[in-house]
């Protein structure tokens, strides 16, 4: 599919002309927006302005609800459960994170779950937020169930990811990752091409081992059984309940410590829970040592020796801070799909997108 | 190799003398053997009783000291850190796992990471401890480094496994799992029977691929380069950084937070950090909620649709959980090596082995 650039502060300004269009404020345009762009300059495209698309039908269809007053259903000095009452999941979480990092201030840890709410774009982001303030970070969310529990056929957990973040130099850590094998959209990339899946990706309807993305997605949409494998692959041979368990972690901290919908029962948009921590890692001791001590750490990984063939061993979260970068630079690569929706949706909402995106693709 | 069923209560009571014999309290000897025999009842035969081995030497030469003072360096009402002065692994861990709980008893959660410590058997055995309080449970420890980094060719990371328990009935979750693809025991096993390893398991000295398990065991021995890979595998495909990502959280939570050595810098018995977190998920809400719900989710996978050709879904700690029960009816299976190192660690201590185990294999 054709790419082409757009302009970073361009498009920036577009989605959140988009957000306030529906009725958001402009702080949470803003928020939302920025929770968005970010994951295009992160090179995490999946959860960037492609999934425009799919907010835009959702708030059309009352699935977020633009006008939520998210409720704070229990809390502690350390913790706090908050019902979401269907908010886009940016908005709740952006603040389910700063109250979070508010509580490590005070108490040295703050939790903070959320229940009922929608897909809130990439763990990362919030994790992010932590680093920022000098404290480890970490967000985890389920979705609807995709990933099949070892000797199983049918999808019992979301895809499931766990993001932690750890403040380092010269940058921070950011480890941000499903615990299937692989996210959805890698079948679909597969899929376009007509390639078949390696092996260890994912299953059929009959829970066996298949390398037909068109099989898998189809059954994927349709419910009929089969799905995305745990990290780890098929049966016990490398360890895919390792991956399940990671996907039951994520789970346990997500809908079991909010009272929220468990990824066997959720539909595809709403019904999403997630988890927020802030740790001061200065309830462990100097932080200004524990700091330059982790940051050796990942120094002396850097500078291992390579595989033979390999040009760089990475840190988690370098990849896409570079990324950023460049982006910010040369602009956001934005296919024509999207630029078609990103049209679509201008039109439906009245804004003159030609100023920020141009008329043509 | 030839086995042979010992009785459970014997061979615990055999145990329990050795380290009495070393110099340990009545208390220490009792939880040591306690954590030793745990991972014999569950079927975890690498982390029972064959260890007495290397824990006889470790202790002959002075790397454990049987009357080290562990000391609190650090704390704060939610967290501590100990420097454990080269300690029994299970003698200052048992310690640190109450010492959590009993934090979360007053403040709702409790972080207890030590350093200086050695070996301390299987983490689901602390982890478990938090849930017979009716708490979640996560313990974590780094080891000596095994796991190669996605794109290097040197081991920088232990096996870092990660143990999460959390309250249920009829039994409680308990996730236990190294963040490499196996643990070097499985590369043992199948160098005994000659045969290749899988692929994705390990890598030589190069950094490619490698299935011979002799060369891959003898360049670990001989610090050769290569190793073990991250759950995940080989290289990018079926997504080995996020293994290589959850080695970082263990090492992270385990070397970082109590300022300990890191895997790569660790010899391979002392040296050793972990950390203990007890979480009362009462700071969830309401406990007798949260507790059902999360059954419920179980049993909805337990009872899932079967994969074609398997007998059943495993909740993580399961079957461990049976083979307690089978092997403390039917006796604990000891091979004529682990025999063979009863004799010669009673030999070396004056004590009588035969009451507790017979004087032949």
């Amino acid at each position: 599919m054709a790419y082409k650039r757009l302009d970073y502060e361009k498009i920036k300004e577009l989605t959140y002309r988009i957000f306030l269009a529906y009725g958001f404020t402009e702080e949470e345009s803003s928020r939302i927006t920025d929770v968005i762009l970010s994951a295009d300059l992160r090179g995490i495209e999946s959860h960037g302005i492609q999934r425009l698309i799919r907010y835009h039908k959702a708030i059309k269809a009352d699935e977020v609800d633009v006008h939520a007053q998210p409720e704070t259903v229990f809390e502690t000095p350390i913790s706090a459960v908050i019902d979401a009452h269907g908010a886009m999941g940016q908005v709740v979480s952006y603040d389910a994170m700063e109250r979070a990092i508010d509580m490590a201030k005070k108490s040295g840890i703050g939790i903070v779950t959320v229940r009922n709410s929608n897909h809130y774009g990439i763990a990362g982001y919030y994790a992010l937020m932590a680093a920022k303030e000098d404290f480890m970070g970490v967000c985890m969310t389920n979705t609807e169930a995709i990933m099949v529990p070892t000797f199983s056929r049918r999808a019992m957990l979301g895809t499931n990811p766990i993001a932690v973040s750890m403040p380092a130099d010269p940058v921070d850590f950011l480890f941000d990752a499903a615990t299937t094998v692989v996210p959805r959209g890698k079948l679909e990339v597969y899929n376009k091409k007509e390639a078949p899946l390696p092996d260890g990706w994912a299953i059929d309807e009959n829970g066996l081992e298949c390398t037909d993305p068109a099989r898998v997605l189809s059954n994927i949409i349709n419910r009929a059984g089969g799905g995305i494998l745990p990290l780890g692959g098929y049966g016990e041979l490398h360890s895919g309940y390792k991956g399940y368990g990671f996907g039951m972690l994520c789970e346990i901290f997500t809908a079991i410590m909010s009272e929220g919908t468990t990824s066997n029962h959720k539909n595809d948009v709403s019904d999403t829970s997630h988890c927020f921590w802030a740790i001061d890692y200065g309830i462990f001791g100097d932080k200004c040592e524990i700091r330059q001590n982790f940051s050796r750490l990942l120094d002396e990984i850097r500078s291992a020796p390579l595989a033979e063939g390999a040009d760089r061993i990475y840190i988690h979260g370098e990849k896409e801070l570079e990324s950023v970068d460049e982006k910010m630079r040369d602009g956001i690569p934005v296919n024509e799909k999207t630029f078609g929706e990103l049209q679509l949706i201008s039109d439906d909402l009245g804004i003159d997108y030609v100023p920020y995106i141009g008329a043509e693709f």
